[in-house]
């Protein structure tokens, strides 16, 4: 199934507020229907949004106006920065706008229309690769998987929220390709419940043994000696190596180092924002408390408690084992393994 | 609110499955219906199902018909055994039908009718010297909380736990009445939510500040330094301070300990279990997967997926700060101060 899909002029996004119950596209045509379904979580995984803002920019730059091509470039530059703040924390987002500016401004078209064209041809590029790079994580990741595994992981970082394969998953999957016994522990991931809607239902699509746990499930499991390796995804990793992933994240890490399990994390290069080195400096996107005291419109806590409800949290590089580009794996100091990574000495 | 009240030959039971939307009464006439209020968390929380079940038994031993002595103890006996086998882990539920069980077999009494009102009278003893007992350790407890303080609480150890004013939830209330400025962080506690349902109700009732979290974000809440010290309550602590509670609690105690925060907890003598040493020997109920899957009866995994639910986990006592009780706060060593304590030379 795809996560988005582009069809005559639109997106196609698979609005994953629904998942598992039903599977049904939310057709944007215009720029601010994709800011909306990355608001509200339609379409969700770093590498899912920096696809759909791109091609939310490519949407929104069909309808400019403009015909000189310094009055166009702005004009885009103005719709990149509403789909940047969409969602703060991750860095994908800023990757593919920038990206798609990028292309635009070295372009040497003066016609608008070629432009328009080329930045759609821009945000399929984006999309398409995202797959390729998952593919390659997926080969760098299945090599640290022992022959037989229980995998814990948290939230999705599954096809659903990247271009298809997914990064945490997608290193389950090749690990699963490559003939090795792997299961996975999914941890459910409140407040929206990721793990239990969306990387259940794609280890059951792909037959894949999953067990569902509760969040707070997650320290007895490895006590009770069932977890051989955490894997997560990540919204926004540093030069230092510190990893900004969902709220739940830092807690596993830590229980993981507490008994002795590695924790690894996923990420493509597009997810490692090079420009800071602590995740200090992540801002941190703190969401509608109604998803803390509602589930599935449904109120579960009394009326006027106080809710905090961050949706990510920082966990230090310290406390990471490795981290799986799609270039390579990186491991501790990550100052200077990701540097290598980036430069392409690897 | 009465967590449960005797009138007039049947026990209501405050079924907390439906707060705090409703509050509503269940009519218990015969020891079977206890037994259901039990086994389905109508009434919960360690002391709370050791009242019940004592009421249960009187309740049980009002129906017998047999007319001597001993095939009524026999057949009293009986029913403490289904009441017994409700719920595993809560030692109170055991400790609760012991002790009517001591006083039935040293009652000097042969008529039965005379025997069956001295079961209620104990009956009626259990539930108020537990309202006594939490008021010990709300005593005890609350001077370890400093003049102002953020306070993390998991579950439900509340008033709604107990016979009245709870066991961490007590110490809580006892540091705000002692001048204090506290105010609490709840866990929500999946899957079933105490922590959102009863714990911020209770708060919000009483006017203490209460925070809601949901479980997975413990580890950030501490690394952002925004708790003081964590207490909860336990449903059975061994001879050697190994405490089994809510499913959670252990990652918490773990969380703490990593951040250097005081890991704190209330239980009554009545929750220690004398008979074992190691948490390894308490046994940790599985519950339905229903419970994870459904929230509020709205499926939320895709149907078909394998669950693990364990109702609770066990912290070793290395990981415990301190055990407040009602006799006195014990702190590590646990064989010997908890031993101190069951002596009475504290």
């Amino acid at each position: 199934m795809d996560t988005m899909r582009w069809k005559q002029g639109c997106l196609e996004i698979l609005d994953q507020t629904l998942l598992p119950g039903r599977a049904e596209y939310i057709n944007c045509d215009r720029h601010k229907a994709v800011c909306d379904a990355i608001c509200r979580l339609s379409v969700r995984g770093a590498p899912a949004i920096g696809a759909a803002a791109a091609y939310g920019l490519a949407l929104g730059a069909a309808e400019i106006e403009a015909e000189d091509r310094a009055g166009f470039i702005v004009a885009v530059e103005k719709i990149a920065a509403d789909l940047a703040a969409t969602r703060p924390t991750a860095v994908n987002l800023k990757w593919g706008l920038d990206r798609m500016l990028g292309m635009l401004r070295k372009h040497s078209a003066v016609d608008t229309g070629l432009l328009k064209e080329a930045l759609l041809e821009e945000a399929h590029a984006v999309y398409r690769e995202d797959l390729e790079s998952n593919r390659r994580m997926g080969a760098f990741g299945q090599a640290l998987v022992p022959g037989k595994a229980a995998i814990l992981t948290h939230c999705n970082a599954g096809a659903l929220a990247t271009a298809g394969l997914g990064t945490a998953l997608g290193v389950i999957r090749a690990a699963r390709d490559a003939g090795k016994d792997v299961s996975v522990y999914a941890g459910e991931t409140r407040p929206l419940l990721q793990g239990a809607r969306l990387t259940a239902w794609e280890m059951l699509r792909e037959k894949i043994p999953v067990t569902l746990i509760t969040d707070n499930m997650a320290g007895y499991l490895m006590a009770r000696r069932k977890v051989d390796l955490v894997i997560v995804g990540a919204d926004r990793v540093t030069a230092g190596g510190d990893v900004a992933n969902k709220i739940g994240t830092y807690g596993l890490a830590v229980l993981a180092r507490e008994h002795g399990i590695p924790f690894y994390v996923a990420a493509p290069m597009s997810t490692i924002d090079f420009d800071i080195t602590s995740g200090d400096q992540i801002p941190i996107e703190e969401r509608d408390p109604r998803e803390v005291t509602h589930i599935a419109d449904v109120r579960v806590a009394p009326a006027g408690v106080n809710v905090w409800n961050p949706a990510f949290d920082v966990t230090p590089g310290s406390m990471v084992t490795a981290i799986i580009t799609d270039r390579g794996t990186a491991c501790p100091p990550y100052a200077e393994s990701l540097a290598n990574l980036r430069r392409g000495s690897f």
